[in-house]
């Protein structure tokens, strides 16, 4: 007998399938086997430039049809939800095209280069909201299971008063100097470098986890290597002619460090970094309240340090939480306490929450205004460098700060003195 | 366009549908789309007793069509491989069928409840291998990367002579003397309690580690709370008779310890064990060679330590390896480097192998034989433990060693006095 | 103006200054400074055989005066206490004597070389103990503040009842196979190998923390590298003759495996070795309770690591309590929180219990019968090992158990079944 | 026969004798006992203000003479150094007197509150060391074995070209507002709060192991509790007035955060707080450089973490080392591998530096003039966090750089643009 399938479906159209659309593609497939949905997702249609790499990946990643103009793929009657995998430069476009079509967007971060694009895309989706139709930033990180816990004990006040907000995002990926030129190292391509690549990451995050948005950066940023060999394809003729590797120059920083504050008197620092020798992937940060603190480390994402400060001082220490408990976030549709979790399962969980927000008819988190929101931050912080590490306030102006907050907070200018 | 399918494609059938099913169906969904393989597994048939939760387990789980009688699975034209999840007391019958019907055979572990089931098991594995019938246990721990990374740094020689192994497999969930008496509680249908459960895996894992088989072992066994409340099904009429929870006797153990010896000198420390509070899944291995040393923690399946003794003492020390680069076992499929793996992935990872395996018509490992190995030895553990500990050696007559041995190792009994 | 001391001295005279005489010269020349005592300890004399290197080790670790015949020593007349640092060997002629002749005694550890000895000693300590001479048996390691800690953690109930002890002493000096024969590897003189000097601390750890002495146990013993290069001193020679190192024959272990019972239903098992490579002093312990666990690793001996159990799965975890704090023990004669202690403080803290326990006319711990219940555990080991892994009671006749058990507990033997 | 030392001996007169003179003391006494010296230090007079409570410190520390004015201590013939442990206000008049006096001076840091004071002090340490007459400023945690060796890597160029600097002092002795305001809060006694007192710390630990100055920072600085209650005994009649507690102001800050570049190319920031709830003593530093990293944190102090960026990235990883090795810096003092040491052991080691310096007659690290460069450092985070964070370079003129750099530096300013 064959089996049947009775929820309702939402047909998804996905552009881009490089790396980010490989995680995309393995959540898209995974999310109704581990999480009960009000519409079970299908994935309609690819989209890409290329047609025969595309219909390669289509097949591999599974996915029951290919346009090459994305376009199409918006106008497609089966496509409901289109999930935006592409470089930066083309997010606005893709995003408000396809709002204004009726399609839900699910857009990957940063959700855009400027903020100039942000804010035309956070205008769009709050107009798009108006006729029911939803978006997403893809901020996954805010899903891994130990992130979204240390929200909750956050809001339930179990750190108290915030004090200090600490993190790094750090990789290594370009310490060697003859690392080639690709383009996320051109600032024409990419917007920014660590800042905007992993630093978008920790300001979403700590924006998240605090509530609120950062309302003033002091920065500096660094570009160790400032010349790199071109990429083979690119230097061909150039190395051709005499031997040496041609070079062309790093515009982007290989490292963004900053200060920051938060309205509610929390201070904090960021780091972002793509040559820290050994740390591959230590997105970290550690909140300090007057009550508890929180530490958390990406390169243990199932693990959660909680020291409870009401705690008497003998027995208090940070606790080491495997975050894989049945009522962690998350959990219920996983394995058993301490199997753990793993950087895939962070997109199952945005595509569980898109499709409840979808099925039930609200604004799903992080939504394009928290994405604007942290690129306006990233945008004081060029700021901030370029002048000099003077103090920059950044002005939150049109949009409701994200989080949790309740919808009375107003829409003035947030900003703190140093 | 549509997207297209070029590869050949293997139809699956799996009987069982729990826990177990629902990792197993997730890495049948992924592996295609994750690993180049030279067939593409087809979610044939799903098998299970009850029609209607079996229809339900079929949609979710995205398996095509359902059988209610496992030998109907077994005989259908498009199931050309049978993945066993059922409860250790039908692997025999339900593998042998499938083996004798010409159907790769993929078994969940322990291989049986019996060393005499395990036997027949083996030996319909040999007879089918000849056939061009492949099997495989699915200790699917092994395919950690980290533990697979292991077994290639001990191969290498990395580690020198192999003085150590120290393991346990630490979970916690009957700690509380009212967790009711489940049939993982009872002899009759789980042979025995965390020995079977845990302890198998170890065993496995030191036995593969190693590359040998243990010779002998000294053990005791011991059950903390030995009566415990029916579960609530079964208890309803005698609770409403007095008021009190009916309970029943706890037949297996809630922890073994052994001792054991390796035929190429090394010693071994074994644990498992259900009641050691505030482990979850601490399946832990410690190996000491005289040229190094490893250790990992499945809490942390994404670390491996290891100690490189020939190193100048002064920089010489456990480095944590994140074992997610490129050349890692595994990696190929996955993400860049830091982006860590879950529990889910080991089974993909097995099912890559198995294909593999199966498409180069080759015995894929770990073998039914192997299977009979562990069991071997944890019917020795149960021997030794009612035998004031005596020490007992372990026949493993009649198949060769697993591992990466030479096929020209003979068949004769390996043991060695302690 | 000079400064004055008011309160009592006691002269303490020592045999021996090796490693260990250094270790407590350096603790008794620190007490009365870190801690309020009843007496000020003068270090009197230090008692050797060379007249020459004996008296400039007194010069430099800071004793008064020097006799060459520890009976000399014993009989000075300044000499109130005899602190016992030589070879295992000698130490019940020297305690046995200085017992009788009124003066109090700290012995270092083992307590004896043998069961017979170790009976011997305590016979002598009880029946000094009724003529108010006090003795104690140095197993320092009870009084890094982590353990005393945990001690007391399991004196208040925190852990409920115990089910798993699971300990090991894991050093690496003689992984290498030149490493020479020296006398610890040779049994007339160092009576066993890792067995005596690392699992006899594990022992007393073991039956210390959980408050009663084992019951039995089933042992295995390994001597990985059975011959070993002569001593440059000793070889010379046989070495000149040949051109070859001379070698001669290892008669200890080099590792020591045991699994034990307590009497109120707890399991065990201990782990010993010379040869795990990269460890350097890991002595490690970890008790499991149904209330809560506890863990530990001397070579992080500011840290103990505490899981209670009765906290709610959401936030409960491993917490990693620095035991540092004003109110954790003997803290409160040391610095601020966060600021660690060494390996040398557990013997401050030993000389700070003695020098109380004198003062307040009572009996220290641990007592030479303490003492004698880890020689008969290590007996127990050693007859196990020697007789297939058979399980050996250990019946601890004569003398009443150790740790805080209130007085009424018989002499009767205590022994467990397995 | 009485024991005899025939080392010359050196006298030693120490101010204060609060916890930092506890803390002195023990080093004192333990040194020459450790370590091999050119000269012996006598304890030989010991100076404060009130007699009753200087003589019982004297004798409970050993101390042989007290002198309640500094001025008469100084003068002692008996005493050669002068150990100063008061707070900083008083350092300045203290020191320089010594050194004028002709004694040698170890003074507690921060060398100053002021930068005018400091230079005054490191102008008269550079005219004492004409004359023979050495000075040091105790920043102790450079001694710790692990930034020791630390420094050693770095020199050996085992980090390469250096990137990052990322380091922390995180305590939170005062996270509760019911602290009182004690003189550590209080601006005209302490100069500032947690910069001046944790802030120093790392930032002379940074500029060790770099090996030079910092050449500007951008800073902010917090007080987050800006009212406290009085001290009991100040607070008596206001509180007996209305029953309420007396508050004051706080006026130093609780956490300061800064930026900072040096000469050589890395970037850094620092943080330093007193309000980082379950920090107790978490001074940590990691530095990365382009051919490995290293990361320390004082809670674990025995431990360094090194990651060798040229191992193969299949088994690189930050390996923990154990500083307890024979090779280790400090280490032929102390205990066998893997013993380790503690918080006071720095102390000693300081001591045996010292003397071997004043012993070999050259001058020791860290200098007056390495204070002088703290308090320059501290002064610009100061006026760049009263400035709106901007960049404040820091002009280092009229002292050599510290360090291992070549006498040749030059004495002109050395700073960096942002």
């Amino acid at each position: 007998m064959d089996s049947q399938h009775s929820s309702p479906e939402i047909g998804v159209g996905m552009v881009g399938y490089a790396f980010m659309g490989q995680a995309h593609s393995h959540a898209w497939r995974s999310v109704a086997s581990a999480f009960d949905l009000p519409m079970r997702p299908v994935m309609a249609a690819l989209g890409g430039r290329e047609q025969a790499a595309l219909q390669q990946a289509a097949g591999r990643l599974g996915w029951a049809a290919t346009e090459t103009d994305w376009r199409a793929l918006i106008a497609r009657p089966d496509v409901a939800l289109v999930d935006i995998c592409t470089p930066g430069s083309s997010h606005a476009e893709i995003a408000i095209a396809a709002l204004e079509a009726g399609k839900h967007v699910l857009c990957e971060k940063p959700l855009a280069n400027t903020v100039e694009e942000a804010e035309a895309m956070a205008a769009a989706a709050t107009a798009a909201a108006r006729r029911g139709v939803r978006s997403m930033v893809g901020f996954s990180y805010r899903r891994a299971p130990a992130l979204a816990f240390a929200r909750r004990l956050i809001t339930e006040g179990r750190l108290g008063t915030l004090r200090h907000v600490r993190t790094q995002y750090l990789q290594d990926w370009i310490v060697d100097p003859e690392f080639p030129l690709v383009w996320r190292l051109k600032r024409e391509h990419a917007g920014s470098g660590a800042l905007g690549d992993l630093g978008a990451h920790i300001v979403d995050l700590a924006q998240f986890l605090v509530g609120e948005p950062l309302s003033g950066v002091a920065a500096l940023t660094e570009t160790f290597v400032r010349e790199r060999p071109l990429p083979a394809a690119s230097a061909g003729l150039a190395a051709a002619a005499d031997g040496a590797a041609a070079r062309g120059p790093v515009t982007v920083d290989d490292a963004a460090l900053f200060l920051g504050r938060f309205p509610g008197g929390a201070v904090a620092s960021f780091e972002a970094t793509r040559v820290a020798s050994g740390r591959k992937n230590a997105l970290r940060i550690e909140i300090n309240g007057d009550q508890g603190s929180l530490a958390f480390d990406m390169e243990r994402m199932n693990e959660l340090e909680f020291h409870d400060h009401t705690e008497p001082a003998a027995t208090a220490g940070f606790r080491r939480i495997l975050v894989t408990e049945p009522d962690h976030p998350y959990l219920e549709g996983w394995w058993p306490p301490g199997h753990g979790l793993g950087y895939d399962h962070t997109f199952v969980h945005q595509m569980r929450d898109l499709i409840h927000a979808i099925g039930e008819d609200r604004d799903p988190e992080p939504s394009f205004a928290d994405g604007l929101r942290v690129q306006r931050v990233l945008a004081a912080v060029e700021d901030s460098a370029a002048n000099g590490s003077a103090w920059t306030p950044v002005v939150h102006t049109g949009v409701a700060p994200g989080g949790p907050q309740p919808p009375s907070r107003t829409d003035t200018p947030v900003t703190v003195a140093p």
